[in-house]
């Protein structure tokens, strides 16, 4: 199990896809020079296009050669050696027989950043949403984001072609507004927890959340968007360069 | 007056020079553009290729036309449309007649960034030192930070052929050494204030306390350096990346 870092801004996302710059492409091309084999991994949450991880998690068999804690220091700087300087090999380590990334997954956690203000952002310009304009209502946002937390049907907040056909009941454990300073820019994290997460739902959270705290809706529409079951009653989909899949844990 | 922020990694740094990209050259085409005049502008310090800047003071004469604080409005965000988005005009506002942003600076404050350990920075990758290998000795750093602080000769912190014909001595209110974390990385943030400061100063003041956090110099090895009034004595030149000139006070 390996922990990935990686910015997103240069790839089409985590998920391997032929002819464009993936992640798992990336990682597993190292991967199989490393090894001398063909590698197939198994990841906590396939982020989409722009979007950041810090602690992507990546499974995949136990490879002969590779099989003592020594072996797994090597196989780390190798791969560190090997991908592009936008991914970072953070950790590696061995779980049990039969093990999965994705499956055993108890809780993963989200960190979207927004910069508001008239002032774009220099350094954050690739890792926040710049939300143009007068600051965010902060304690409206918070009375919103409360109404998210538990187990809902989170149909409203999920891209409406993904939804068909499945459960999108979920559950949240935590629904915070952050206040923090990076690089010297102020920026607004949306911390967001929870068991899993459906297409595009930690952004359309985050889309939501800002009507409210740009003014445009009370807090409590939030209640009546998740009771629509309906893509288009939520607000819209925040930028992919403001979201980190930022930790899982097992 | 002009408060600006800007990311130097695609810079040849601040000053204006024939050929090749430099903030100020951004800075001079747009307000020419904004103000139809050609204008010189003054910046309170000429960062290096590569060095960023949260809060550069530039300032320059007012021009007709942009005469009032509503014109001023204007001048800051027509400035942010016409520059690239690695440079962002914070701030603008009046000062008195014959005020220069370098001459009437009293105080500079400088920030370095180091990401040491053995997994390479991604998110700081264009804004930190990667310091690849065990932990640095923060205690040990502290004690020859504290060595700097004062007036003395700082030739030794001087790229040598700026030193020539000069006066060296310069002022330093504090070397402070903070923990801190940014987009989820963990930084040392070396902060340095000043009167002024020499070519290359903060970067070799840099260089020289990390020879002391990793172990291969005594805390008490910065007075031989600053006794020593050469260049030579000192440790490398840390590089651009890791630099942001932060705050001037007036």
């Amino acid at each position: 199990m390996l922990t990935v870092a990686y910015d997103g801004t240069g790839y089409a996302g985590f998920a391997r896809q032929p002819e464009v710059q993936t992640v798992q492409g990336k990682l597993e091309e190292a991967l199989r020079i490393v090894t001398r084999e063909p590698v197939t991994t198994v990841c906590a949450g396939r982020t989409d296009a722009g979007v950041h991880a810090l602690g992507q998690q990546v499974s995949f068999p136990v490879v002969e050669g590779f099989e003592t804690e020594s072996d797994l220091g090597r196989l780390k700087r190798s791969l560190d050696a090997l991908t592009p300087d936008d991914i970072a090999i953070r950790g590696a380590r061995f779980e049990r027989t039969g093990f999965s990334a994705r499956f055993d997954a108890k809780e993963r956690e989200y960190r979207y950043r927004i910069v508001a203000g008239s002032t774009p952002p220099v350094f954050m310009r690739r890792f926040a949403w710049w939300h143009k304009g007068p600051s965010l209502d902060i304690p409206a946002m918070r009375l919103a984001a409360d109404h998210l937390v538990g187990e809902h049907d989170f149909r409203s907040f999920c891209m409406a072609a993904s939804a068909e056909g499945r459960t999108t009941w979920r559950y949240l454990d935590r629904v915070e507004l952050l206040e923090e300073s990076h690089l010297g820019e102020d920026c607004l994290v949306v911390r967001v927890i929870g068991n899993a997460f459906l297409h595009n739902m930690v952004r359309i959270i985050v889309g939501t959340l800002v009507e409210v705290g740009a003014g445009r809706r009370e807090p409590s529409w939030v209640v009546e968007v998740l009771g629509a079951r309906d893509r288009s009653a939520a607000g819209p989909t925040a930028p992919a360069c403001g979201l980190t899949f930022w930790e899982v844990r097992y």
